[in-house]
């Protein structure tokens, strides 16, 4: 078990601000789980001190939700767009950003932000189709290997939000209006996490 | 690897839609794949002659997706609503029905539809706890189950979308709400999936 000027007060505010339990009490448990946040929080749960809650984990961040719902209803999409301050996010520039974004998820269907996001069994599977492909060509391996990788390109492009081209405005992609906001705004912006609902999809 | 009599036409119907392939390359791949579509699927990809989608798998189904955005740009929801024909999807009063579900994902923020889709991990960290609470009040064995229980009753009714209060009528679940509906309109109702989102959550 630490000892009491073991806890450090900027933990114990942290633990505060996530359960809404007393000074004294977070202090308490922390003690007990050794600054471990998450086992304090159990601490304090167990004992009553703090209620459940969905919002624990929770980061700052400025920004906008926006929806476009297609027009008929049957397709629709939720984006979070972040930036850096309250003053930006509450600009008409901003909010028109992010709703031309959740336009674009609505019409191009992307299945994740960047490249790192794409689920694996996704690369997996597409992989061992290229490769199946490339072989049939019955070229060297090199060239087979060039081929697979191309097609990755060409899948990247497709189903990855920032790589894809936008839909106001074919010849830049969506990563490249996100910039040229940034340039202009003055401050970065971030695509933080879309969802994508059709009906009886 | 299967005959050509063992393949059902039915099947090649259902890989034919999915994929845009025609009927003679379906029934080949699926006699190659001893009549399993998924394979077939992915031998049809293998050769170039269906494209990678994101559209299979998908299932009929009339509805409607709806989104509500909280005043201030930084809470929304999307909800997908499900009823039987194209015809009630347009009704007003079920698109009405739809855009309430939506508010009342962003005012009481479920964490599920109903109490089979609450994940896994959830439950047994819920568990835990009340178990430990139960524990702490030192009361025979048969109460603590009890109390373990009435306590999972009340979790339930906190974060499942179908027995949560609803907002504009606190006397009345969504569950009861949706029933009303469903015996009003003539037709089933489901709330096939929602999805919640905050700035910085």
């Amino acid at each position: 078990m630490a000892s009491v000027s073991d806890v450090n007060i900027e933990v114990i505010k942290k633990l505060r601000a996530k359960t809404n339990a007393g000074i004294l009490d977070c202090k308490n448990a922390l003690i007990e789980s050794d600054g471990d946040i998450d086992k304090a929080i159990h601490i304090l749960r167990e004992r009553g001190i703090a209620k459940a809650s969905k919002k624990m984990g929770r980061e700052a961040g400025e920004g906008v939700i926006t929806a476009y719902i297609h027009p008929g209803d049957q397709l629709g999409a939720l984006v979070e767009l972040n930036c850096e301050t309250d003053f930006v996010a509450r600009t008409e520039e901003f909010k028109k950003l992010a709703k031309n974004i959740a336009m674009q998820v609505v019409a191009y269907d992307p299945i994740a932000v960047d490249r790192e996001s794409v689920p694996k069994d996704i690369i997996e599977e597409e992989l061992s189709i290229y490769e199946e492909q490339a072989k049939r060509m019955k070229k060297p391996e090199e060239i087979q290997k060039k081929i697979v990788e191309s097609k990755f390109e060409k899948f990247y492009k497709d189903v990855v939000l920032l790589e894809q081209d936008y839909f106001r405005e074919p010849t830049i992609t969506i990563g490249d209006l996100i910039k040229e906001k940034i340039s202009v705004i003055g401050e970065n912006i971030v695509v933080k996490r879309f969802e994508r609902f059709q009906v009886g999809e």
